[in-house]
């Protein structure tokens, strides 16, 4: 496929001894060198993110093999990319020219689930939904949902510390990690963390791992908490006339109290997309739309809506519209849902993510769309309104040189804004190899120096996922 | 006071080149070396955690304060222990000889209160109470209440991770935290950490710096999420006549998915003590008493607590009784705040701290119950029961040798029986200068070796709280 790969699987070329010691260790099913294969192994979802060609793709299904790479690859001086299904939206796992991919799929075995402690051990490959719907079977409910949760895993979601629809009641990946089983760079097993839902005994590895893409160590096993099963949801719609109603939709929510289970928000270009799409009969002139839900039960989810749909008319609202039909909230929920394949009829689109204070949102509502006037092109911006993790989509066509670069700028721009409102750069995307130098910016030469030592502390040869995040210096 | 101090303190002494550099950057009046003020300042509240009394003792008003101080301390090699009001319970805080002991309630400002973007950013010193007072003003909630909570500080909490009666619900205080101020061992200052709801740029160092107990860093801000305020509680009393009851009622609690806003449970000795100082009539007979509230409010709150009376009535309680009295409420808790004082009343107290999964808090009561049998000892259990987070508390006589070396053994035992049953060595109080050994015990030693690396990259020289938590090495 390439020179880089062509390198590890000529025939003419002498297996490297790294290579040969994975195959002896793992078995030849477990360690594959086809360029062919390899380069479906090259990249996440990123499209702005670079990417080399894997030199072999080890896929492992114990522990103890996972031991055994890490093991040879650190006597070897050979990197490693850890990644589970490449759903990633920021080049996190995307290959590494020369190193191995670690594709941790095949550990995708639900160990445990305990109703009496109301947790679940699970491996890295397990899906996320299939996660969902394991621990559901028992009465119980794992929030974390990002969008690419029927095939995203749950190894990448602790690499990632993800988050998703539910984040604005019920947290991100950290909140649910109580213990983690990490293989080290060097190939030694940890165990960090607990069973037990309190302990301090010593210091939080656990969520020092969750987040850390991959450069710090492999997480092969995870203790997870979870929560009761939510009850069915009540759901809002509202919509405005312009984006400033929806900012003060939030603040006065966030400021009287009101925690919807879901809270979210579109602006035109996203609605008239979707009703595009599914002529679903939206308003088309409305310059934003929320979609919020409770899922307190019963009367106090209807309570919590109405306490929400008053603050909407308090706003100026065109309309507002509670409903305790659970197929029509679905309904109304779908709208949001399809809001990036709507746009991506649009052409080809780059999605951003951004998170701001939640009383900003509605200048950072503003400020998108006064770049996609400045870049003359078109930006969706669909968000978790609740928490102020917002998505500008650019959509562009990729043929057209000058559309593409417009796109890619208005990219920065979005960023620039972000940070500009005091935000971050990423609420929950991660930075991967996508926003490195983002990153720096963001945390400033004291904190980009604590990121190395702490990286140098656990990988000091510098072999786990290289160049993602931050370079190492 | 001390050989110790007086070799900082004594006129004929040459004063070292760093106290001198310490007073001409901060003032006398910050720098003390008066051995009897010193020396008050040489524990906290574990007593059978050994302590050193500090060389000097330095109450800084400003983060560049902290900075010259650390640089200051780095530049000479003298070792610094950060602690604010000393109400920890494992000697975090405790002096070390030759060392600064570095207090920090001087810097007690609440900084900002946003209901806009429901936070506040504190000073460490800032007390516990005060910020929860100053937030309710805002119709805020700021959750951890460690049972010191009118005296303990906020920078204390940070640094041991606090827990208290509202975790079962609400976590413990790093599910607060949302950015950290720390000034590093070489006194740069870094700022970790956000603003925003939702943010994954880069590692989560804030919580990483949370729980480490002055080891890693000293915090000098902190910006910490908020909730709305809880509604007025139900409250529900319940006893029992044995300790699996409770233990049953917990599981099927945790089972059926009812999370209280508080669950406790107390055992004979704390029911009889407390009934013996505050004549309230409990039931002197009963074997374990569970209190519990729920703060959904109204008829939400009585229909969770009506679910937990009927557990409780399955379990076959001898009594049950649910009220949405706010004063009577208050009465049934305080039966519950009164049990460490009452146990008091028995002699010398020496409360231990575990936590174990939820299932198994009937099998730690019983093996509390056979320790205390074994040992020939009076140990009252207090405890968190909707988190497994207990705190089984050894009464002796300490002018009894034997007496006392029976308790100090059943410290252990308890333990050891904690960590039998899957469970941790602390649950909030911390590791400290008391169970470092345990600690190693726990972690193991790749667990060790890891903590050791994250030491050494942020505080190379080991500077910071030299000894705590676990050593060297």
């Amino acid at each position: 496929m390439t020179a880089t790969t062509a390198t590890t699987t000529s025939p003419t070329a002498p297996t490297p001894a790294w290579l040969a010691e994975l195959t002896a260790a793992l078995g030849a099913g477990s360690v594959l060198t086809d360029p062919d294969v390899t380069a479906s192994y090259a990249r996440d979802q990123a499209m702005l993110a670079l990417s080399g060609v894997p030199a072999a793709v080890v896929l492992p299904r114990t522990t103890a093999e996972v031991s055994a790479v890490m093991t040879i690859a650190s006597a070897h001086g050979v990197p490693v990319v850890p990644r589970g299904a490449g759903s990633g939206l920021a080049g996190a796992a995307n290959a590494v020219d020369g190193a191995i991919t670690l594709v941790m799929t095949r550990m995708d075995a639900v160990l445990e689930v305990s109703t009496a402690d109301r947790l679940a051990v699970v491996q890295p490959g397990v899906v996320n939904k299939a996660l969902r719907d394991e621990v559901a079977r028992h009465g119980l409910f794992y929030p974390p949902d990002p969008s690419s949760y029927d095939w995203c895993t749950i190894g990448g979601n602790l690499a990632n510390n993800s988050g998703g629809l539910c984040c604005v009641k019920y947290g991100v990946t950290t909140d649910y990690v109580l213990g983690l089983e990490v293989v080290l760079a060097d190939g030694r097993v940890l165990r960090t963390g607990r069973r037990t839902v309190k302990g301090v005994a010593g210091y939080d590895l656990a969520k020092l791992f969750v987040g850390s893409e991959g450069t710090l160590g492999v997480i092969t096993e995870a203790t997870l908490s979870l929560r009761p099963a939510p009850q069915t949801p009540v759901t809002l719609v509202a919509t405005f006339s312009t984006t400033a109603q929806t900012g003060q939709v939030v603040e006065a929510a966030v400021s009287c109290g009101v925690v919807p289970s879901l809270f979210e928000v579109m602006d035109r270009t996203c609605i008239r997309a979707v009703d595009d799409m599914m002529k679903a009969g939206l308003d088309r002139d409305a310059h934003a739309l929320l979609v919020a839900q409770s899922d307190a039960g019963g009367e106090a989810a209807l309570a919590e809506m109405e306490v929400l749909a008053q603050l909407c008319r308090d706003a100026g609202c065109d309309l507002v519209h509670v409903t305790d039909d659970a197929a029509e909230g679905d309904l109304l929920l779908a709208a949001r849902r399809m809001a990036l394949p709507a746009l991506e009829q649009l052409g080809t689109t780059l999605i951003d993510d951004v998170a701001v204070p939640r009383s900003r949102i509605a200048a950072f509502l503003d400020g998108c769309d006064a770049i996609a006037r400045a870049r003359d092109l078109v930006i969706g911006v669909v968000g978790h309104a609740g928490d102020g993790n917002m998505h500008p989509t650019m959509c562009f066509d990729p043929t057209d040189d000058d559309h593409r670069a417009r796109a890619f700028a208005a990219f920065d721009d979005v960023l620039e804004l972000g940070l500009s409102l005091g935000g971050t750069i990423t609420g929950e995307h991660g930075v991967g190899s996508l926003k490195t130098a983002w990153l720096e910016r963001e945390i400033g030469p004291v904190g980009l120096d604590v990121h190395r030592s702490v990286k140098r502390a656990l990988d000091p040869d510098g072999l786990l996922n290289p160049g993602k995040m931050f370079s190492a210096g």
